[in-house]
Order: C-alpha cells, then structure tokens, then sequence
C-alpha cells in the first residue's frame, strides 16, 4: 500500500467510523452470533498473494461487524466501557500513525514528557494529592500511563512488595523471595476482582474484608484482620480501597482505612478509582475520596468517564524512586546521556513493559477538544441520567435499588427470588436489544444498569425501563413465557 | 466534536500522516531538543474551555514534532522498532474507532475469535509446533496477543511458576508462597533484560548462563547449573532460550536447551523469539529454530520485522488450561452463558489485563494486505541490506564486525580501544542524521546498526557507511576534533 492508497483508504476508513457512530442506534447492541461463529467464514491461514483493502473492508463489514457487542451504544449498560470519542480515536490515529516508542527519553522526547504533562494536568482536575503532581513543589511523585487498572493494581502490589522486603531484608543475604510468606496484603471482598488475581499472580496472601450491606469495606473487620495478622507473626504490607466498586459503585472510606493503615509500620495504601475517582473532575464529588493524602499510590481509568480510548488507566505514585526501585533494570543498549536527568525520565521503569504507545496523545486532544468544563458536563450529565433511572425503578414497587447511586451505576432487582431477576436478565439479553449484566451483592443477585455512553438521552432511560418493566410483568403474571425470548418487545 | 467535524480532522489527520511518511527523510532521525523541552511550551493545566482542534494539531506540528525521535526514518539504526506500516495503522484506526474491549467472549465475539485465527494464520506462517495452532488436529494450546515481549515473557514465567508449583503442592495446604524459594529459573546473560526484570519482580530466583563468544547460551554451562542446583536441594523450572537476542541477533541452540530441559523434571522451555522468530517467514531459515518442537511456550513481536504496528507481541502456549488456571479468577459480573464452551474464549484470562484493544485487527490488514509473499520479501529484503552492510564494514580494516549476521543486525567497533568506539558512535548521534545504539559484546563496546525500516533501499545503507567512516578518519587521524561534533558532516 502506497502512501496515496492509504490516503484513499484511511479516509474511507474515517467514514466508515463517523458512520458507525451515526447510525448505531440502528443496530443492536448485541450481535446475533454463536460461539465458533467467525472461523467458517475466513480462511484458515494467511493468502499468498496481496489482497486488495477493498476486499478487506468487505469482510470488515460483511463478517466482523455483525460480529460485534457495541458498547458505545445507548443500550449498552453492561461493563464499565473501554471509552470513546472522536478526539480519543484522533489521538489513537497519530500515535499509531508515528508508532514511536515511548520507552526512555531519547527514543521519544515528546511522547515522554508529554505523558508527564498530562499526567499532572489529570490529577490536577481531579484534585488529587500534590504529592502525586510531578511540578507541585516538593513532590518526588508522578504519574503514569499503563494498559489497564488490572495491571496498575499488579504494579503498585509488586512496588509495594518490592519496598517492604527492602526493608525487612537490611543488609541479610537471604533472597527476597523468603520474606513473602510473611507478608499480607488486604482489599474487600467487593473490589475488582483484579486484585485478588494480581495477589495469586504474585503469590501474596490477600484477605477479602467483608463489606457492609452498602459495598463498603467494614474498616472495623480490616483493622481486626490487621491486628490478628501482626499478633500471628505476619507482616501486613498493602491495602486497596476503592473508589467506586464494580459491583456496586460504592465509596470505601478511604479516610479510616488510610489513617489506619499509616499506623502500622511497612503498610502501603492504594487507591483503586478506575471508575469513581473520574467524578473528581466535580469538585462537589470529591468529599467521596476524602483521606486520598493518605495514599502511597492511585489509580484512575480515564476511559471510564472522560472519554478517552482505552487503554488510558493513570496511574500516580508518591515516590518515583520506589517504583523505579522494584521495576528497573539497566542494559547497556538502554542506556543514553541523559538517563539521570530528572526531566528525562525512562517510563520502561515505570510499569512491565518496555515498549510503550504513544497514549498520551489522546488524553491531549480529548481534554484540549472538551475542556474541564465540557468533561465536567458529559460527567455531570451521567449522574443525573442514573439518578433518572433510579427514580424510575424506586417509583415501581415490584423493583428495588440495592446500590447507593452517586455514580452511574444503578443496581436493582425485582422483590423476588433470584430467578425472576435472572429470568428478566437473561429476556432481555437474548433479545440483543439491551446488554446489562449480572453482579452479586448483599448474596443477592442484582442487575447492572450503567450509563457510560457519550451521546445517552433521557429518552434512552426511558425506553430501556420501558423494556424492563413490560419483561417483568411477563415473568410476573406468569403467562407461560419461559423459553426465555422476548415475544413482542422491540 | 461531532461526526462531520470528525470526518473532517480525521481525513486531515490521515493527510497528515501521509504526508509525513513521505517526507521522512526531509527530516533528521534525532531532535535537537533537551530535557525539559516541552513543559515550557505547554500550559500547566487543562484549559477551562474547549479548544478548536486545529489549534491542537498546530501544536502538534510546532511542538511534538520537533521534539521526536524518528522510528521509522531510513537512518534510525538503533533498536528493534516498534513497527509501522499503513495497513497496520488502518488496522489500528478500526480498533480505535469502535474501541470495543475483548475480554470475554460476550463482550466482543468478533475480536475474540479473530484474535484466535490471526493466532492460528502467524504461527502457520512461522511454522511453529503444531500444537501452539488451535485449529490443529488434537491441539489443546493457542495463541493470545499481548502488550509486549516483556509482557509475554513475564506472563510465561508467571504461569509456568503457577504450575510447578501446583504439582510440588498436592493436597499440602501450605501457600503458595513457601516454594518460591527454592525454584529456579534460567536464561542467558544476552537474554533481553525484561527477563531479569521479570524475575525481579516475581521475586524469582535466576541465573544468567554465560554465552559463547557468538552471544549464544552455553548449553554446557546450563547443564551444570542445574545439575549443581538439584544438587543443592532447588528446582528448576523455567529456562527461556533466545531467537535473535537484542545485543546480537543470535539465536541460541533451542535443540540442545530444548532437549536437556525435557529431562529435568518441572522444568518449562520458553522460547523468546521476539525478533527472531519473524525471520521463520523464510522457510530456510527454520533451521535456526531447530528444537522449537520442545518449547512449553513462545513469543514473537510481529513489529518488530513483519510490519504490524506495535503493540502485536503474539504468545503461545501448549496448553491453554495451564495458562488459564494461573491467570484466571472468576467473578459473577464477568460471567456469561458460553463461557465453558471451547471456542467462546475469556482473553482476560490468558494475560495481567482484563480489558484489551481489538489487537488482531492490525495483524489481519497486514497479512492479508503484504500476504505471504509479500512479508516474505520485506523480510528478505531487511536480511540482504545487513549482509551489504555488513560487507562494507569488513572490505574496511580499520573496522571489525563483532556478531554472526544473519538477520537485520550488524554489531561493529572499531579496531581499537572502546573509546574510539564510544567517540564514534557519540559524534554521529550528536549529528542527529543517524541513529544507532551502543551494546557489550564479549566485554567490548559495540555499535549496534539494525535494518528495520519497511522503505530502507540499498543508498540509505551506502549513505550511512559514508558517514560512519568519514567520523572514522576524523577519530582515527586524531586531527583535534574531540568536542563531539560531527563538523563538516551531512
């Protein structure tokens, strides 16, 4: 492909996008497809010869598209999405377009200390700690861009793990790996399942703390656990608090659980607010992350909220050097001039990989193109479009709210058993017209409904109660409907 | 934003891009800027308001640019690169465009199973083991897209630790933890250094294998270390042998390695073939991976030789369930109905991240653009300009050429003390027309120049050996320059 063919075809490729986007609310949200669907269709190993692009936007759209769970859809309520938005795709498009690698200083200037600026012009909009602004006087902290909240929870774990058994090693020539049994780390039961994964990834005892009927970590049972673990002869070393559960979307009390976990000696705090902390950008949202100056490290998922394109999880920590400390590794054929400069800074000692994209180009277009007050806006507008929804489920005596909604996540079930509400979820998602999802809370099986997508109306609020509430007076009045289809609804 | 002003930005962006492949080499490789550059020309927070976009990519001209580092430039020599074609990116645009996050079959069928046969097509085209391919006849492993090498080979030492350990547990109740210290791990002190970093942060217990003059792992050396360390009461259980390593391009002896490894009991075979491996496109040079046949798992960065943009590291493993048991953990809001079914893959549960790009987008434009010949002959193309360099490096007695050349690679030095190297190779880069890095070949100081680049012709190679021995002869004649200017020099 020539330079002037991919003119040709990428523009076409942008129209392709701006008519997706245009016309999604045409199509379901959910495809029409099983398991094994896809492999009939394509041939099974690479063609000889050069194919045209013509013949493969064809299968794009013959073959792919159809194939497709569209979670910038006004129906899609399922997952927190991957986030979306024309200067998020534009950002995406140059740093794929240059494909520098942001790895140390001298192989991309720009990409580098771009990522630190906006990583500062982020946690500046959120009111995070000073700490954690790299141009805040005093600070040694920064932030950085990583793949996923789940690899910012393994990270700031594996930094926090690093740290602790530097210290309880001292000058002994014993292998680090003798210290882990010993040590503990704690989050609650309803955190993302991310941590408890990065915990069996790295092979580090880890106590779920019960929650309370609200989704909150109870810090009463944190600080037991705690206690009881030092008086066993274990060392605790980390705890997460979240900011806005998966589940639920709750608040941890981020306050009792970080000014206790800076009484006890080696304990790292970490604050998961992948989705939650985003609500920062509000500052009246921000009394929800009170006692985030007691943490060691943060994360943030910007795609949740702010319409950046995934992967755009932020990640900040107090002190640069611990993390340099765990994560760093010095060849020869990586080394450059400038390497200890404080301004040329190495982000392959920020995170696991050594290679990285260009992502801070999309969080420069997408907060440049909305400003703080068209972010604050699209964020405003998602709570008050949840808290619309609630309304409309407390107003339906056979429905309730399980959740606190101070967010976008409404949580509800019907006053019955579980296998109504499972039934009323497992109507509507094979009728592919709307995906919510499943979650557990308080033992009982809940429905997620999430409102994420940019372009969302309250007449989509609307029409999707519409479909619920006609779907639970079939399976309420019992009218012989169990095949689980979705006869007569749009 | 709206979808018009999109179409419009976008289509001017895809100029943008075009137009400055065309002209790269209008540019220098290297920017003239210092650390700290940027910051003073950026504001130090988001702007209250919204900005038109064509303020923000006037920035981009007038401040990014000039201040990167030029990857895919016919005089960028330095590292293995991070991939760059058109078809990749307008792979790329797509998975932006609809940024759907493939993590569980439910939430994008479509990414999901062509992540699955683009697997499939590249490990046919390499002509990996059978059982890495998912369709093959009684195969039970398959391939998954990560982040990076380091990512890939992080992963492979993760869930090959997982299993060891499995097996050392039986029904004991014991954690996990309590048998990291006695395992050990293995690779080669040219291994790239995400290997040591990998170990670093599980806190692994690793020996780095002295290699041969040749940059290749004893096998003699291995064999002894794990006989000395059975001996001394541990358990080896992974050793990672290399295709193509960073400092040489040499590729270990996978048959010996491979074949010892199969006797020592626990013990997992991880091949990096991250640059390597690509060159397997060729048929005749397979030879090199003779003894692919005994590796539990793979990896191989298709950026890095087959023209799909970064990030496109492919792994394999032999057994997917070994994989999953280490990576998976399982909660009710990522659950759906197909989820048990063989072809209905959880990606979340083959890598760190729970949500992932549409990856396998990029890889599909690429095949299926280039197809096999076409890949064939880039490939081709790279190995033959090495070899003409490499030619010119020898026909001069002033130089020496340190590695075996039989891929993109050539490491030299002067035949003199490592200063005059080091001199060299400092001048040119401060000339910014050319980059290359520095390596330690058996305790010597060399240069490493690499064929990357997808339009580098025969001139560019014969321009930069002028360069090179013009800096020689001003070095070498000791005529007074030692400022590390390149005076005088194109």
């Amino acid at each position: 492909m020539n330079v002037e063919e991919f003119r040709k075809h990428g523009k076409a490729l942008i129209d392709f996008i701006a008519d997706y986007s245009a016309n999604i609310e045409s199509i379901d949200v959910l495809p029409k497809v099983e398991p094994g669907f896809l492999s009939p269709l394509i041939p099974d190993e690479i063609s000889h010869d050069p194919e045209p692009f013509e013949n493969i936007m064809k299968d794009v759209s013959e073959k792919i598209m159809p194939g497709l769970t569209h979670e910038h859809h006004p129906k899609y309520f399922a997952y927190y999405t991957s986030g979306v938005s024309f200067p998020g795709t534009l950002g995406d498009i140059l740093a794929s377009g240059l494909s520098v690698g942001v790895f140390n200083w001298i192989n991309c200037p720009a990409g580098t200390e771009l990522e630190n600026i906006v990583m500062d012009w982020f946690a500046k909009a959120l009111g995070l700690p000073k700490y954690f602004i790299s141009d805040s006087p005093g600070s040694v902290g920064g932030g950085v861009l990583q793949n996923s909240a789940s690899e910012c929870i393994f990270i700031s774990l594996l930094v926090a793990r690093a740290h602790v058994i530097e210290q309880l090693k001292g000058d002994s020539d014993l292998h680090d790996s003798v210290f882990l049994p010993k040590l503990v780390a704690y989050t609650s039961e309803d955190a993302h399942y991310s941590m408890e994964k990065a915990a069996k990834m790295s092979l580090t005892r880890i106590r779920l703390i019960k929650t309370d009927s609200r989704g909150k970590m109870r810090v009463d049972v944190f600080k037991e656990a705690v206690l009881n673990d030092i008086n066993n002869g274990l060392i605790p070393f980390f705890v997460m608090a979240t900011l806005g559960t998966t589940g639920s979307a709750a608040y941890d009390n981020v306050y009792e659980i970080g000014k206790f976990s800076k009484t006890i000696p080696y304990m790292w705090f970490h604050i998961d607010g992948a989705y939650g902390a985003n609500a920062f950008i509000l500052p009246e949202m921000r009394r929800f992350g009170e006692g985030m100056e007691y943490a060691d490290s943060m994360n943030v998922n910007a795609c949740k909220m702010l319409l950046v394109n995934f992967e755009s999880s932020a990640m900040w920590v107090k002190d640069v050097m611990i993390m340099k400390k765990a994560l760093s590794a010095n060849p020869v054929y990586l080394q450059h001039d400038n390497e200890n400069k404080v301004s040329a800074i190495d982000y392959r000692n920020y995170g696991i990989s050594l290679t990285r994209r260009m992502r801070s180009a999309k969080f420069w277009f997408v907060f440049r193109t909305y400003g703080l007050v068209g972010l604050q806006n699209h964020v405003r507008k998602l709570l008050i479009l949840a808290k619309k929804f609630e309304k409309l489920v407390l107003d339906d005596d056979r429905f309730e709210v399980v959740n606190e909604v101070h967010l976008g996540l409404v949580c509800f079930r019907l006053k019955h058993s579980d296998d109504k509400t499972e039934k009323l979820l497992n109507i509507i998602t094979n009728s592919r017209k709307m995906f919510m999802v499943p979650a557990r809370l308080n033992d009982k099986f809940v429905i997620r409904y999430c409102v994420m997508y940019e372009y969302t109306e309250e007449r989509h609020i609307i029409e999707s109660w519409k479909v619920i509430t006609e779907v639970a007076t079939h399976i309420l009045g019992q009218s012989g409907c169990t095949n689980g289809s979705l006869n007569g609804h749009p």
